[in-house]
């Protein structure tokens, strides 16, 4: 049977396969949160059908007008004939693309690429070996060792299993050999001793990947050069077994959880490596180093090391400080030698990317003293500069990532990400990312609403809607009231109280986290020269609105920086150069992470932070300024 | 059907199955060099048949007097009912009491063992970690080398394998761990990190084995005071692919030969190990550290190296200091993470059996000169001091272990090991190892029986025998003359004048490879204060004999000292020292090897010394006085 596509591609598919696999099987891939397989949890991977016969499950999950244009759940919709389907644009994965040309801008905005040597986890270098003789008669392996030291290379560690084929190498090469060595602290282990020169015909390349908690990233790196090739991301499929870094590590604690969770992550890297190595010819053996960061529990999971005690206190995690492994052991589809190197993490919530973050941000490098603020489902918080580093975890929840809302979504085509208010008529006016219509409202989104709502007098600064306020925009739905940002009866966009306070106990906990910081440097927010915003959720996020929820300290505009995902970008530093791998186990040595589960002054800051902006005003000053003096803002009605 | 010994035992055995592999399978080891299984090779595993029916093949291995005995050869016999046999001692393997009731004797001679630190492969530390707090919560593993480095373990590598059970272990421990290391030269390698304190319940032991060319010995040791246990022996079973060195290299060389030979060796080591085990009820795990040692050859074999350079000139081993690996890569049944460590070698044809001699020597440790000898197939000889080594190696052919020979065997029970010859009748006086009826000559025998000959007037100087000799044992056969030692017609064992050939060439090479060590070093025999024999072949060799032929220096008895197998010993002290162990390593690397292949010099001394004792007579006062002047000793008849 086949299925047509309104992008005019056409696709033998299977009627035993619902559309997603199809599609998947096709190079397409939808977005899949809850992984698809016949689960139907999210109902996320929608398609819209035009014409054919087919069978279908889970219509609840569309809205009435969906389901009118013909949406179905693809996970749960079976050809029975040729079929002629449309896919929206919010169902396909972001496009390669985009990532990969916004982090190139910035990778050159931020670096001077000419001052960073190029030295990869592996260093090859190549020998001419006098050909032995009755007058020089030192075994194989002492000629190669002998070699080396002549150039100035000591500590040599040859493993027993490269002996077997040593002799057959160096003769089979006519004793010219490529010398494949790592640097291991305390040795240089040889990794690989090949006849003749390797001429790297093929190329030789690094992967970068950035295990986050809900996607995965992987750079294609051409380490001749170090130059950035290419992109793949993709969901985390570890999703299916929770959405957040909890419930994952609660999941991993059950018989077998770990090796699911490990398996998970796995398939997914080798699942987007696969097209990038058909797109660029790449054999197996041509991928030889890699490189991942990723928070402490993610970094767990995907090493397959028991992440039980990162829940419990006092949250110990297995190492910080990872020890080198291979591509081979963990299952990765690429040289089974390759080294594989973890960004080191400092405690179970400040992981190897924010190490990745402060070595992309080089505030281990300033004198001047910077933030670091990566936010997603957790906020991690990070002050310093090149003599010491303080960093904080706080717990953000979903919000800001669209869990937890009435309407949210992630920040994808259709998601709702700036709002303002008509004073007078309090009628919203939005936009969306991609400029399609809405279809849900993401994190950055939100905060702009609130904000808005806030200052244009919607609601009150302890997050409750006006009732009386006069717009048709509030109304009283089953959980409360709540207030209509786009649409008609039925098929709204809204923000419902539960959603504010949501909102509102997120960016409490993310200020309260930055306020203990500075607490316990004695510093004041107006000496920090720089804050760096980084991770997803920053990218569409307007940061004097997030000032005006009092989310983010009342600093100018012009401190904040936003870096994108800096998890990658450490990652990709350290898969280049020696030096920066160095400065990465500086930075988890030298920073001191404070635990906040405990912390009086954290609790006091976080109930000082549950209102709009703040409990006491006068820290947000400029917010004070932009209050509308005829608005009453009464904290409670 | 049963199997009805002489010794009382009964076994039920199988007509499918030879009687050799039936007895093999109820562990009575008969000695079948070829390894027996069908080939019937050397007819050497003979049993007594006294009644029952059977079926047979190749009788034309057996002399008329066997076959009317009822002598069987057990791997071409399987029985076709009861059958009752006896087994001539001269067929079962050495019993184990005989080889460790002498080492037992040696080692306590030879060492001062109060003054050995006892220090195996792996180090154990017992560690009370501090349990984790919120005031202290260092991942896991920096937690481990805080308390290592605590009490000065530093350069710790904890291997990428430890860390997904290392959560576990400590929290199961309760912070209580024993950390198992190995010193790799630059680092301290975790091997394991075992919960709690190991109390080694089941013990802890080690084995040293010794990799011969034609037999395996393994001790068994107690590595807690570094006491040895018990010995099991064997043939080396890669005898069935070649007798000697060479031409194993040669089949190793064929496709999957050295895969073969590879397994022969190490399931003799696992048969043997198998029944030490169940004597002493150890868990395979109880067995922790394993030393091997073996000439380079052996030492290639064992560890699945390509041993084919090192028969080619300018014959080069793949190492000759070899990487640590362990007893699960090489499928020895030990405990899979047991380090393996191999003696060092020095050359193709020094092996670490020659440096486990002078280690066991001490050559290394002395100032006076010392020379050291290792005769079998290969003859290795050393002459040094704590302040030079050097070696050389000269092919001595088989007939020293009674290859080759007419009526050679080995140097086990019913082999003729002296002889005397009565000057007036020239009547021949024998002995044979155990006292029992002669089956043939060793290697040991035959010197003394040429070494008589000689002295008596039987032979020339040249190695012929004297047609004019009054004697009725000298008789003309097919292949020319030979010497009756024992029996009668059809049943005789004889020396053959190709047999006197073998060993002039065989005893000419040796003395060579002395006269040029000697050379080199620009010392004369006078200067050498103790010459070290070693090796099976010494043990009966009787050293005033071994002069007489020209063999050995004449220099007075009581220089020479005879030490067994002394790369069994070397690869003991190895096991449980690691100070012995950097002195092997010392030995490897102070030794200089002198290449004799293509030496002008010993090709002279060769040629001179193919005369009894020497050309040069007078460099063998002793023996000159010894001659009876009565008797004429022309270079011909």
């Amino acid at each position: 049977m086949k299925l047509f596509l309104s992008s005019g591609e056409v696709i033998t598919a299977s009627p035993q396969f619902s559309l997603l696999k199809n599609l998947k099987n096709n190079g397409i891939h939808i977005i899949a949160p809850c992984g698809g397989e016949g689960q139907g949890v999210c109902g996320r991977c929608k398609v819209i059908v035009k014409k054919g016969k087919y069978r279908t499950r889970l219509l609840d999950k569309l809205s009435k007008k969906e389901r009118s244009e013909g949406y179905v759940v693809s996970c749960q919709t079976h050809l029975k004939g040729d079929l002629y389907i449309e896919i929206p644009r919010s169902s396909l994965l972001e496009t390669e693309g985009v990532i990969a040309g916004e982090i190139s801008k910035n990778l050159n905005k931020i670096f001077n690429f000419s001052t960073i040597d190029i030295s990869p986890l592996t260093n090859e270098i190549y020998l001419e070996l006098p050909e032995p003789s009755l007058a020089d008669n030192i075994s194989d392996l002492e000629r190669v060792k002998r070699g080396l030291s002549e150039i100035g290379q000591r500590n040599i560690n040859v493993p027993y299993r490269l002996m077997r084929d040593l002799s057959r190498n160096l003769r089979y090469g006519n004793w010219k050999v490529t010398v494949t060595l790592i640097d291991t602290g305390y040795t240089q282990e040889v990794l690989r001793i090949s006849p003749g020169k390797r001429d790297h015909k093929n190329g030789k390349y690094g992967l970068a990947i950035d295990v986050g908690t809900t996607t995965v990233v992987i750079y294609l790196v051409n380490l001749t050069d170090g130059k950035f090739v290419d992109v793949a991301t993709t969901y985390n499929y570890q999703i299916i077994y929770g959405e957040d870094v909890i419930s994952r590590i609660v999941y991993a604690t059950d018989q077998g959880g770990l090796k699911e969770l490990n398996e998970a992550i796995i398939n997914d890297i080798n699942s987007i490596l696969e097209p990038l190595k058909k797109k660029y010819a790449l054999s197996e053996e041509s991928i030889e180093s890699i490189v991942i960061s990723g928070n402490t529990a993610m970094t767990h999971l995907f090493l397959g090391l028991d992440p039980a005690p990162i829940l419990k206190e006092p949250y110990i995690p297995t190492a910080s400080i990872f020890p080198i492994t291979s591509a081979g052991r963990l299952g990765i589809n690429a040289s089974p030698d390759a080294p594989l190197y973890t960004l080191p993490c400092v405690a179970s919530y400040v992981g190897g990317d924010v190490v990745a973050g402060v070595l992309a941000t080089k505030i281990h490098k300033k004198q001047e003293i910077s933030a670091f603020i990566d936010i997603g489902t957790n906020g991690e918080l990070v002050v310093g500069n090149s003599e010491w580093l303080l960093a904080v975890a706080c717990s953000a929840g979903p919000c800001f990532e669209g869990g937890g809302l009435a309407h949210g979504m992630r920040a994808t085509a259709g998601a709702i990400d700036s709002v303002k208010i008509n004073l007078d008529t309090l009628e919203p006016e939005i936009t969306t990312i991609g400029q399609g219509s809405p279809e849900g409202i993401c994190g950055s989104g939100i905060i702009d609403a609130i904000a808005e709502m806030y200052l244009k007098g919607v609601i009150t600064s302890n997050g409750k809607l006006r009732a009386d306020a006069s717009s048709t925009h509030i109304k009283t739905a089953a959980e409360g009231l709540e207030f209509v940002l786009y649409g008609e009866k039925d098929n709204e966009i809204t923000i419902t109280e539960p959603d504010i306070d949501n909102i509102l106990r997120a960016k409490a906990a993310i200020y309260a986290g930055f306020a203990v910081l500075l607490t316990e440097t004695g510093l004041s927010f107006n000496e920090i020269s720089k804050i760096y915003i980084a991770g997803g959720f920053g990218r569409y996020l307007n940061v004097e609105k997030a000032i005006a929820i009092g989310m983010f300290p009342d600093q100018p505009k012009n401190k904040f920086m936003y870096l994108e995902n800096t998890s990658i970008l450490g990652a990709y530093l350290c898969l280049i150069s020696s030096k920066l791998r160095e400065e990465a186990e500086a930075i988890s040595s030298m920073m001191t992470y404070v635990e906040l589960s405990n912390s009086d002054k954290f609790m006091d800051e976080y109930i000082a932070g549950l209102f709009l902006p703040h409990t006491n005003l006068s820290l947000f000053p400029t917010v004070k300024n932009m209050l509308d003096p005829n608005i009453q803002r009464g904290k409670s009605i």
